[in-house]
């Protein structure tokens, strides 16, 4: 039977309740959205007593099915004042799942400071000391913690920016060899786990196996159908070599890769990023490096990497695109090792490395340092591990950043920095950030795999191909599935109703999954327009709508009335 | 006739157009209300290129009539993000009115760098180069502006905060002898005047003369009959005595007072901060000192006073009760010559001094430096005007100090910092703060007179309460008048109608005037609406809902639906 665990920081109660009715239906992102509206005050302050932050693995956590350990986080922002889910790869969705966690959630904030632990196994969940933690990197605590808890288990952090309340923190998370450091990095949820004085969550599934589901050899046959499947996709072979990074070249190509704080769209020293060289250097450099490699045990696609410094010994792992786009070209960097260093220092402090990226692009556009400035952007970092008062700063994201430093090209909506893909030069990413619940996130519905059949720098179409792209996003996050496993369900969309049926005995189709993705999406948003942050007071940021982009010579022209039209788009049921 | 005049600071272009039609009836805040609404997107950045900086007296200035001068100062607020009207006394309201203008409006941002002043006189209006004056203090900027303009100028200037563009920055002006320094303080407006790249406005009324009026004879004698009501009131001995600062022992006594980051409503030094206490300084000091000073030409109430240092040097002038409550007891410092120092700072920075005491009251919480520390509070006022990075913190105001610093106790309301009324000791305030389209702030309807009738702890009457005070604070901003001269209205509520009926010609009631201040709330909400600053989403910090705050042991108890019904009670149109 699956539980909802909650935790009282404050007062130390913690009970488990089975899921019962309703909510045997809610998974990932729509349980986030259901417990928020339901239990949060949408005008409670994100840093207080009254918000929750809640662990959620998806329908298919703790089973067989490839990339189905996804764990959906998520609270009330404290950078977006609205819902917020944040996604991850790593270890820890999973086992949380095979404990027959649906849902863990942290309740309240401590009345006296001392950091804590909290530790899930099969006898059960309690509290642990976590003082010795204090202050210390990510990689340090998942050190310390794999020492003190064994090799075993699934880990959930923050690092000092979490302790700081800083909120461009977020949650890491690692994976079975405790070498990646993944992030559900979206939205500040670092910062809230850190009020409720939560260092770190262990989380331990030794004698709980995968479930094997409602109708145990359907449910085989058809995670079997689905990994085929993916495995036969044309795409996972450029995954596997190159990663995300893969996209560095098309981006720059498509003219919509941020480049020296989103004042241009490509970036004259490209070569020295793409996927391609990334490739080729972790190959040269051989040691620890490695491409290829998976961020969750069972995944087939395998799109992580570990790259190495010239020694061969490892600095990041994985190397991103998101990350290569805002940490690199948007701060004007031209070298993977440069964007390796800052990577690295960001998964350490406990930051998200796309908030920090524009946070850094800010910096370099208030002349602070001059935009290349590898070191400088790296002292930077240190100066927020350190919480000096310029850390203080930029600790706090870019919009905050921004303000402080009297900048006026700020790139964020609803406070939130925008990711790798300026909307000048793909409209459909911006209508997804401005009208997406979630804000500026390319993970809530991404134009950029669709810019061959709609034209990115036209207005036609955004509307339709931003709602077909959020619905299906929400359905993977419901599911607990990899947006990289979404290849499987475009060509046969009835796959999922099949696993979920088989799993779990449901009723179900895939026009009613979509109907349940577009219920869970209503929901966020009632949630937003109650917080005061509804997509009708969101936009693109005023100097996307006036400065053109180079090279197209773009601006955003897509108004917040047009874009209000796309709540009147019927889903689409028929396909994927 | 009266002119709207637009001062385009990117194109140059400057036009002047009669008003007409509605806008004939239009004064002060209720004009900028309707411009906001009518030409300014809700949803734009309020430091860029969309938002208007608005300059408005009110019906009665221009006049004869007592104290009628106020300046309304209106923009999108980028503390609240919502309207905002801040007024301030000086002669630059008078003079203004008087060259017949209704309202000067600032649009657009300018593309270049480099600071501009306004220069407004019967001729005209042009533009001069302020270039000269970056970096100046206020005090500073009035000496050379009257060195280069002459002694008889009015004027409306930015210190060096508001050319940094930190939104806890306010519009200076002063009196006829360049003594006063006197604030639109509230909202951040000295930013959005700094985002328009105008550091001063010069006006220069040679040449005019007071409106005689439509029925002179009838408006002479009205304006007498409303000065003669005011001087025959007897509070205007305390408030000549004593000036604002008169009810720091009744603020204390009622346990409402600020105290060290608003964990407390009464201070143990409070008989050094007291009215009283002021009044006797100023006299055994002597020198400049001054008690019964008038902030502008023709008032008769003369509220403000010189504070003078020991050597009877002036110190600051005016040293009122927001700021001896927030500066003050609030920062835990119970001296008037420590406060005095804060106060000349933020003044000379051109900082909101209620902001600001907010702001060093969280650095105290947060540790930076103890309780009562003027040494400390003062060195963190240079860090603004030298723009550290602490300074850029401190800058923004208490929400943006209080996230940047980790605290949790932040005494803000919809971002804006709260001023010296605990809303948990005076609940009717609290009500004002939320619901208010002005947010925080005690000028939008002040419960603290009410005390005395209405039970300050108890939920009764507070909405009734405060739906009252905000109309009569709304009705005062249309005309120009001060909050204080609101005495002759009570005893004759229909005196208004009669100025402006011999003034204007019009046909006008009391209850017809209650009706355009109830219209203006209206559209002030409907902007705040749409901007996603609507009260439904405003709520008093938490820390007031759940901190009893001594001596009284009580919370804010009102929740944000109890405080809605306020927008049902139908609004009082036999008194004022």
């Amino acid at each position: 039977m699956m539980q909802i665990v909650r935790v009282n920081v404050r007062s130390g109660k913690i009970t488990e309740t089975p899921v019962a009715g309703e909510q045997a239906y809610y998974g990932g992102r729509q349980l986030i959205a259901k417990v928020l509206t339901q239990e949060v005050s949408p005008i409670c302050d994100p840093l207080g007593r009254y918000n929750k932050l809640i662990f959620a693995p998806g329908w298919l956590g703790g089973t067989v099915v490839t990339t189905s350990g996804r764990l959906s986080i998520g609270a009330k922002s404290p950078l977006t004042g609205g819902v917020k889910e944040s996604n991850v790869g790593g270890d820890a969705g999973q086992k949380l799942a095979r404990l027959g966690i649906r849902a863990l959630i942290l309740e309240d904030v401590p009345e006296e400071v001392g950091l804590r632990i909290v530790h899930v196994d099969r006898r059960g969940i309690r509290f642990a000391k976590g003082t010795h933690l204090s202050g210390h990197t990510v990689s340090e605590t998942f050190t310390i913690l794999r020492e003190q808890y064994g090799n075993s288990i699934g880990l959930l952090v923050i690092g000092p920016a979490g302790e700081m309340l800083m909120t461009a923190a977020g949650v890491a998370t690692t994976d079975r060899e405790g070498i990646q450091i993944r992030y559900a990095a979206r939205g500040g949820l670092g910062s809230v786990m850190g009020s409720k004085g939560i260092k770190a969550i262990v989380i331990d599934d030794a004698g709980t196996t995968n479930d094997a589901g409602h109708d145990p050899d359907r449910f085989k046959e058809t995670a079997k159908r689905f990994t085929d499947l993916l495995l036969a996709s044309p795409k996972i072979e450029g995954r596997r070599k190159y990663g995300t990074a893969g996209i560095v070249a098309k981006a720059n190509e498509l003219g919509l890769l941020p480049t020296r704080n989103f004042s241009a769209g490509s970036f004259e020293e490209i070569d020295s990023i793409t996927g391609a060289r990334l490739a080729e250097l972790i190959a040269e450099r051989g040691g620890e490096g490695r491409s290829g490699t998976a961020c969750m045990s069972g995944c087939v696609i395998r799109c992580s990497n570990v790259f190495p410094d010239a020694d061969g010994k490892r600095k990041v792992a994985s190397l991103q695109y998101e990350n290569i786009a805002l940490l690199g070209s948007n701060c004007g960097i031209g070298s993977l090792d440069g964007i390796a260093t800052l990577n690295a220092l960001c998964n350490e402090i406990g930051l998200d490395a796309i908030e920090m990226g524009g946070v850094l692009g800010v910096t370099m556009d208030a002349g602070l340092i001059p935009f290349g400035d590898v070191e400088g952007a790296a002292g930077f970092l240190r100066e927020i591990q350190d919480g000096t008062p310029l850390g203080r700063i930029l600790g706090q994201g870019v919009t905050f950043a921004g303000q402080a430093l009297g900048v006026r090209r700020i790139p964020a909506v609803n406070g939130q920095g925008i990711p790798g893909y300026d909307p000048r030069a793909l409209k459909g990413n911006g209508v997804t950030y401005v009208t997406s619940p979630m804000g500026a996130d390319h993970t809530a519905g991404n134009a950029f795999g669709t810019a061959g059949t709609i034209d990115p720098l036209a207005k036609k179409g955004q509307l339709e191909n931003s709602r077909g792209l959020q619905i299906r996003a929400m359905i993977l996050d419901m599911s607990g599935l990899c947006l990289f496993a979404r290849g499987p369900l475009v060509e046969s969309p009835g796959l999922l109703a099949d696993l979920l049926s088989a799993r779990f005995g449901w009723d179900i189709s895939f026009p009613k999954i979509v109907a349940m993705a577009v219920d869970t999406l209503e929901t966020e948003r009632a949630f937003n327009d109650r917080a005061g942050v509804s997509d009708r007071f969101a936009d693109v940021p005023e100097f996307m709508r006036v400065e053109p982009l180079p090279p197209h010579g773009t601006v955003y022209d897509l108004t917040n009335e047009e874009m209000q039209a796309i709540w009147k788009i019927e889903p689409e049921t028929s396909r994927f």
